[in-house]
């Protein structure tokens, strides 16, 4: 198996965990494509960089590796899984800091998870992406693996968007914005404006309206077959339509967005062993309510007290 | 096309709406089948009763027709739905009140809707039904078209329930109590817990926890193939599983509760023009906010101001 | 009683009623002062503007006039609330359109309110207002009989926010912004964040976190005596900060915003029999389920549907 | 200062700890009172127990001592509270197991607070407490330090609750249920069903609906001053009501309750240095998400990436 490897540069805990997975990877003799940033970046600290074993671009890294190493957080891994595209070499998101949903393999278990790779101790989780456009004009970004986003922008003012699916109208809304989100990124932005938690193989849509004037207005779960149109309608108000974290600010009122399945997918690989809700759980301190002080016990103690 | 007349004899405005149908009815020669409680009530008001027409129980309405009118709220076609199981046949929800999300025929559209209905002017939306068991217990019902639910009962007091997902460990919830619903159901309890509402056609199933106890527990949507456990772990703290509204008490904990997709489903008839959209629309009241006064005018006066 | 007459005259609506009042208040001998852009208006639309009866800005209209009458919606009644002031005149919001928190006189009530403020029948609701600053920096206002809020603005990602009362660190939040809300303010901006709803008798302030990424953040309600500053922690994010509705943008981090209650009130003029809960039932149609069909006996139809 | 020694004697982790606490009372020469379960329990365990040092019951702790330790969790403290009452001397929680909201001294900084105490280094901190009342009838107890609550029991259902507040309508809500609470309890119940954060002195209470069946209704902040009556308009369906935990069943409709600030407080005891904001962060887990590796360097990484 060839190892693509790229990461954040801009975090100090990268250079020696990289610096140490090298290492095993040169002692098994395991073959690996660098990033050329971190190539760049291992030169500057004097450490070794191997000759043919330097990708000339991120995209390089995908096409010529069987499996890519993201090093850094669920940000890193949704710039790299855009870097790599149109490659469909499976990812695996390494963590620096804080556990992530995406980045969800813990920095010191990056040597085995190479020895559960080199066993086939894995799976690929195929990750639905929505592909967007807005009318003819450029964005940033075109399919997006967690979110796109309407979201208002400079002076405070609602939006007003009207949104179809499958030419059928669903609703005007008056809020802050609208996320419409993949499974994948239920628990991003979404989760923080209300949305539910979607399991990766529910082959749904999410549209999470972001701070609703309307009080009655509730997240909805879409099929992923919808075809979904929105519209700002608000003269006047600026506003930005963001791609997996990259905007692209519009002045203008009615561009048609549209939001739909891609026909690719992004390949998230899924070690054995770990599972969607035990990432849920750690992640959102589902757990830290247990104590060693027997929690029956505690239930004892009297009604909800927190 | 054999009509059945089913419906919640307990509402005034029953008698009269169910009176012009039958005239209607009578008027085209269409023939009909009438449950027993309502044969019996146009009786007791001196309405006449057809010979034939009556068949002796609403499971025999289901069987003997082609189509099966609901006259009530969203409950009378709860209880239409179970009591015409295991038949399958096409169910119309046509309200008496105010508008339901199950009974979304108003009752001055009933002779239009006889009128698509004859000329095929309708479609069937085939609805998932979730399976459920209590180890060995008996419940009051085995199937639930909108959702299950445990749920504390008498004394105050926090349950405990562990739940988990084909085998796998979701979470040990501490709430009031967790709602299993289907995307029909998404619009009915868990819709007041905080869920999210699903389309008919997305496939899932919704747990959704009452009243949390830990903040960053939230509405799961998991695939339709998942086979759900939940057990609560509450000793000396009675509880209530209920099924589409029915409850079952258990004063005992430690009993494991299933819940899946049925094999069945229930048929509920869409007549053309009707979406379900229009019908969240109206019921949500999301366009309140609109007036003749020109929306757009009004954002010019001042940002979130309700 | 001398009626200040003030409005929002991008409101077509705004005319044939301004004429009605002050035929009204003409035919009756009472005395008003006019704003500047509604006597030009009036004068554009060939209506009769009495010489004397114009005030040379709406500031003055404040200054001349016993109560002072502000035709629009909420939006409306912020503006000219801001406008008046220093003075201390009490306000009444005339509604064009859909009924307003604030502006809570319905246009056909006009006449009515007349009477009523001749009569004594009304009484003085002093409203508490913040005030706020921005180290040395100038706001377009100063003070928010709503809400000032930090939002971000242009590109999409989240602000980290730090946040002290009284000196003591409260929390730092990583969101798309704060609501710092008066209880009059609790209705707008706050409410659709997820806030409570605050009686306006209350004495608090609120601090509403809008899309929180932690998910066991939730709306503070502080004692009005405390005083709180705020310091966006986010180097290279752009962000607003916006004072009942008028935003000034900010490029750099680090500014410290202090809020706290003014010394300040409104006064808002709340006509006998008229009460802030009837407001909200009817705004936020909590009446809207109940039907002429007897809620009860469609409570016996089934359990929570909707 | 003589101290008053209560607690939970169901926590195998009492013992030692109480023990330890006997001791360096005694080494010190410090008065205490012990509450007989506990001088029981000790006699059991075959700790010494001193002549003069058992009170009757945990009431004559409470009036012998001029402070009470509660032992155990936040369910304990509330017991401990009532068991004292209607003496007003104040109260410390200490804390086995989790932090608690009321428990808020760990079980490791007894020495400290001891120390503290007889330093004079703390403050009382006087909490609103709710007088309730539910026509003739009798309660399981008639004040309420978190909250009371009105609750659904049994068979699944709505219940349909009219609530006014100094005799005017406030609303007619459809729910499981309503929480009525103080600013201590708001962290508590209330905050499971939605509710926001009351700081102590904010001299306000709080009705949170719990699942309420109309979306528009939010918790609703009310003055001190208010008196609330409540009454549930559900016959057939019966319901609970909870004063601090304690319930007690009722199967009857249109019994009013009356819910209003009691004339007397609980005193907590508040070492200095401790301060409730640093309670919630911690009980909360709001500052979970920073981590060693440079928050602001990850907020780099991409946008709401959780």
């Amino acid at each position: 198996m060839i190892y693509g490897l790229t990461g954040n540069p801009t975090k100090a805990a990268l250079w020696p965990l990289l610096d140490r997975v090298i290492r095993v990877l040169d002692k098994r003799g395991l073959p690996y494509r660098l990033a050329p940033d971190l190539a760049t970046g291992r030169a500057e600290r004097d450490q070794a960089v191997s000759d043919g074993c330097v990708a000339p671009s991120v995209s390089d890294v995908g096409r010529q590796a069987n499996v890519v190493f993201s090093f850094g957080g669920d940000g890193t891994l949704l710039r790299t899984a855009h870097a790599v595209s149109p490659s469909d070499t499976p990812l695996v998101g390494i963590n620096i800091g804080r556990l992530g949903f995406l980045a969800d393999v813990e920095h010191n278990q990056v040597t085995k998870a190479i020895d559960m790779l080199e066993a086939g101790d894995y799976r690929i989780s195929p990750r639905m992406v929505l592909e967007v456009q807005a009318d003819e004009r450029k964005l940033g970004r075109n399919w997006a693996l967690n979110e796109c986003v309407i979201n208002r922008s400079g002076a405070a003012g609602l939006l007003r968007i009207a949104v179809t699916v499958n030419d059928e109208p669903l609703n005007t809304y008056w809020s802050d914005g609208l996320i419409f989100s993949t499974p994948t990124g239920s628990t991003a932005y979404s989760l923080s404006a209300g949305g539910p938690i979607l399991m990766p193989e529910t082959g749904v849509l999410i549209i999470t309206p972001i701070a609703a004037h309307t009080l009655s207005v509730r997240p909805m779960v879409l099929p992923a077959t919808a075809t979904i149109r929105a519209e700002v309608r608000s003269p006047g108000r600026p506003y930005v339509f963001a791609v997996d974290g990259v905007s692209t600010e519009f002045k203008e009122p009615a561009i048609s967005f549209t939001v739909r399945r891609a026909a690719h997918s992004v390949n998230l690989v899924k070690l054995d062993g770990s599972h969607v809700f035990n990432t849920l759980r750690r992640k959102l301190m589902w757990g830290a309510r247990a104590s060693a002080n027997a929690p029956d016990e505690d239930a004892e103690d009297g009604p909800h007290v927190s």
